[in-house]
């Protein structure tokens, strides 16, 4: 509490943002006004505009301006691979990690029936017009390696295999440069268990 | 990159505050897409405010929307204690941690030669006028105890006296909680100088 209520309330709105206490809030603000003004307006424009115009692509249902996202848009990607994912985040690190050239569904969710969440929040009728309609060669499952992330996985199969779609799921195991004596017991056993015969 | 240029920009705009990298700038931005847009509304509202309308109290060069600050112009406040600190979070933390009712004066910065930071921009003028004008009865000096809040301290010495002002400086010591082990050997050293004759 600085006395000013301004400042105080500029302090308190900064901690909308996820990891942002009191003090990196008070941090932040005290930075923007005494050493970077012209980087804080420019926040503040940029900030207004994403909230207001940023909503969701009408194909794919991930985070865009327009009314399909840039990469439903783009005639060059392959319309037969599609990958199914939980959030934008995900999308960002596929693209950045691989040289994946399909398309994506983003769920912005799991399954989750104790908070809510069914088939209906994840868009998975939409999903389901899409394979009926235009179905892919190939539905790649990237949901995440969790409790909710196999359920919502297994639901996604089933929903395949009735238009007999061919799936598969991104590999779970040991992540390289991780070391065997550090790996918890359930990803061991995973990986074990998911061994792929090398070819001599 | 998520190819959405709207998206990219608000991450990247969210790189100006302090301690932001290009991961939590996303997950910041993604969070209030999809969780927060109230939250983000409100930031952007208020932020613009700030960055518009508070600048510096005229009397103590604190940060305030009015022309002088909460602290200058309550007239509770003891006029006759003037403590010297080197920026506004210095302000808030004394206010937090003690019962200090004096005035403040806020250098905004430390003399710092080499940075071009000489008297001239810590406002040292207008603190000369206002010691010749209304000298207090006691001037604290709180700038940190570093190289540079060390000379500026020097300094404000000197402007004090030449005014007959009694001087004082806040305790440096091992800090509350603490333990002599892993405490640096200057801080052990001044301590130990520093020491106080306990009254039997």
């Amino acid at each position: 509490m600085s006395q000013e209520p301004l400042l105080d309330q500029f302090i308190e709105s900064l901690r909308c943002l996820p990891g942002v206490g009191p003090k990196s809030a008070q941090r932040m603000a005290l930075h923007l006004l005494e050493r970077d003004r012209n980087g804080g307006r420019h926040l503040a424009t940029v900030l207004e505009a994403a909230m207001e115009r940023i909503g969701r692509c009408s194909r794919c249902r991930n985070l865009t301006e327009q009314e399909t996202c840039a990469i439903c848009a783009n005639d060059q990607r392959d319309r037969s691979l599609l990958c199914i994912v939980e959030s934008p985040s995900d999308v960002i690190a596929i693209e950045h990690a691989t040289g994946y050239q399909g398309q994506y569904f983003v769920l912005m969710g799991r399954l989750s029936p104790l908070d809510g969440i069914g088939p209906a929040e994840l868009g998975l009728d939409a999903l389901a017009d899409r394979l009926a309609g235009q179905p892919p060669g190939e539905m790649i499952i990237a949901t995440n390696p969790t409790v909710e992330g196999e359920a919502t996985a297994f639901y996604l199969q089933r929903m395949a295999r009735k238009h007999d779609i061919p799936i598969s799921r991104i590999a779970h195991g040991v992540p390289l440069g991780g070391e065997l004596e550090f790996t918890d017991q359930s990803t061991i056993a995973h990986a074990f268990s998911s061994r792929q015969r090398v070819e001599s």
